[in-house]
């Protein structure tokens, strides 16, 4: 007996290298005697109806998701209120988000459909824009919140609070505000740390930031970040959901931040190892 | 009324700039009717009977040091099992514990005898190096665990597991393995990420490594760190408490860390401000 | 005798912390029997007519520039092709290329215009951007050209030859081909090091690289520098010449930088001690 | 005709894994009726008798290492006063200075015995420890001198001028100054810069650094550095010579550090590119 019934596929759009795969999934389930729904993407694929993001995500008590990171980056934002479990299938290059391969997928979906599988639950960030004292924009994000400059290179000057204690004016060409799960994206780029996904921490990463000394804060993920943008510099900036959504920022405008009650829920064969893919990732077997 | 009525004072030795801080705060406590202890030091300056550390723990419901972080540390580490709290004075400049200036030192020392402060706790991590399944050495430490190359410039060899996970093997002069309050000293220098005093984490630190992509990762701090150094190469290394104390290593060694269920307990004066601490330690004031 | 007769006043536009300092320089001039020449933000403030700026840069055999090292930028730019030396007042806040302070200006003037000064040759960096065979576009920059993305947190993909040797494709947030002038702008701040003015070097210094063995790389600056913007992926993206001037890119397009034969010529009071500018800009006076 | 006549083989001690290259080498070059030397190493490897290092320097005018980098660097800094050119074979790993695989070595060296190769000059630095103005010790580095602390997580003060100019006092745990061939080495995983082979400069990287702005700086390796130890701390500090030889050092003592006249003189095999070798070593291909 699965602990599943109602499977919802999520692909990637424009991208022929999901075809076979999907293909194979989607016959797979049906053997299986799975309810299968579809996102619009895996629908065009598939030549099947496609149900509207929402309703997919309350109908469906599993999410596959075929595609890189990036795929299971917005599947994760759209089903964590609905706390729907979600598995990742790889494009053949492993990911930190996807971590069954094509090739494996059958053998390890029979697996986890009988509830042989590792839940990993990830925390979701979730950032508001207010100006003159109205909310103009809000989203979430299971990577990172990310506050940059746009178009120009002239760095943008911000305060940042935590818990409602000033920490700093900096002026940088951005912030990154990551979680664990994004720790090894943007924010690894821009010289943050690794965090274990089971922390319940964020980082604050500086994007070049102009004095040296502004270095990467690691804090509580139940502190309240907010953010400011100075009024007098009228450098145009943005705020970003994952790389994938975005809201336009103007001079004065106040960045809220909190960590969301609901978590996205990863499913992992039952053989995963967080830090066998962090040395897959980072070559850590390759030196110098 | 106050909260208090044994207080040990703590100071550095052979530093003759806590002279007369150290006669005003015995004067001061003597006025208002504590009784006061003296470690060797202070014993030492203000020509009164010292007592031994041991005894000192056991004795005291207050211990106020005079010095600079890196006294503060050591008394630490002493009090951590007996989880008496602590105030450090500073010798006119500001350190991230020994956050009291000496002319601020009465009226602060007013309030907080009168149980106006904030308590701060800290945790504290415990290592033993472990040779033959026999334990040959271990210590405590408050700011970091240092495992690194001793007197050569060649890199040592060392593989970590955290929790029983295989983590990575890596060359390199060393690996910090930092609490918080660690993390702006030595860390800090080498690349590691500042944390929230309130964060229950870890940050393991390398110095120096080999391979670019060997970042800082930070874990919880309930998880168990075990380190092996290679066996292959003779590079003598060395295992550093707060830089304070030392263990030397042999090829094959095991290091194990774990937090301690006791803290330090810091006290503040209640206007205490840790980024306040942070800018002005940090410079972020500065700009470039 | 002076060694200069025609000397041109350049300053930044609406900036009212500039009108003391140069009426004040102005007066001062005249009275030594120079022959004044304004720039057009100059002629502006002192109420005096302006040239335009080529005609400008062929009268004059000295510029003064009062004004940020921005403002400087501008005029060396300008002034490189006719080697017109410079000397630049800062506006009370020590700058990396404007040293003379304004409570200072007579009293150093009053040598500098004897010839008494020290000077330090800067060069100039030219670069092209080629698409389709044309040049579409060029400039030069004193402290740095910088390929950097627009718009988007996605990173650009870029392929980068050194004197026709490929070095490297990597993604990053952009690349910043940097002069030792710039080494301490944009560049210091994405982890490129400090260049000695007088060294004959490049720094390319990749913005957030996705690789994190992709480290700053210093090249003689004799070295021809050319610079392609990957075919496939269709970020938008943009060359920025001292981060004041801009050219819109298309994937595909090429970009060659080398170094200018004419240098820009700075005059200092004979005190001039580019390690003290160092010192007091990045404050290493200063203490953890 | 080949330009040589005389081949000085080099060798690391008790490595087994060069025997056979060993064995194939000698036999290759008396075929060809070269005149071979051996040093002791190779000697004992070979049996035959071996001369002493000086005595090899002067009767050679070619001279092949096999091994690793580090064999290399030992016979760099041997045979660069004479300026006898060397080859460099590896072990089958491909090194930054030895970019001969022993599969490929005879095909290689038929073609440099003829004349055929790429030569590349390396500049060497000559550092020289003065205590009480007198010089107690010295030694030449082909990669890096290195100032570190000894034994100690304690970190060291000192100050540096570069040509008579006061730079800074820095607290570290060492300071590299480092050649472009250096720069690939220990400097790397300082932070410091890759700079290419033929730029004729130094970079001086520190390690650690307390204060966070003190980066790396580059300067023309025309240059003459000085470096003194602070009298007040006695830490115990030691200064390296490309990671193999070593002086003690005593608080107090200046470090002069400058290029030599002679060069290193390596010969690689016309196919030769040092970007193909940083591509390869940096694993540049590798994408996260």
């Amino acid at each position: 007996m699965s602990p599943f019934s109602h499977v919802g596929i999520f692909t990637k759009p424009n991208d022929i290298r999901v075809d076979n795969t999907l293909h194979q999934l989607h016959e797979f389930l049906l053997q299986r005697g799975f309810q299968v729904f579809c996102d619009q993407n895996a629908g065009l694929i598939l030549g099947l109806p496609a149900m509207p993001a929402d309703a997919l995500a309350r109908n469906i008590d599993l999410a596959i998701v075929v595609g890189g990171d990036g795929t299971l980056l917005g599947t994760g934002r759209l089903l964590a209120p609905y706390e729907v479990p979600i598995v990742g299938i790889n494009l053949g290059r492993l990911g930190f988000l996807v971590d069954v391969s094509p090739d494996e997928m059958t053998a390890q979906l029979e697996h986890i459909l009988k509830g042989q599988y590792k839940e990993e639950p990830r925390f979701v960030l979730h950032a508001e824009v207010v100006r003159d004292d109205e909310i103009i924009g809000e989203g979430d994000a299971l990577n990172d919140v990310v506050l940059h400059v746009r178009n120009e290179i002239r760095m943008i000057e911000f305060t940042t609070w935590v818990d409602g204690h000033f920490v700093n004016t900096q002026r940088a060409d951005g912030l990154i505000i990551t979680t664990p799960t994004g720790s090894t994206a943007y924010a690894l780029s821009s010289g943050g740390p690794i965090m274990h996904p089971a922390l319940q921490a964020l980082a604050l990463v500086p994007i070049c930031p102009h004095t040296l000394s502004d270095r990467p804060l690691v804090i509580s993920n139940q502190s309240a970040v907010e953010i400011q943008l100075c009024e007098q510099r009228d450098v145009p900036a943005r705020l970003s959901f994952d790389g994938q959504n975005n809201i336009g920022l103007e001079s004065g405008d106040r960045i809220r931040i909190h960590t969301r009650p609901e978590k996205v829920r990863l499913l992992h064969p039952q053989s995963y190892d967080y830090y066998h893919i962090l040395r897959a990732k980072l070559h850590w077997g390759v030196q110098l």
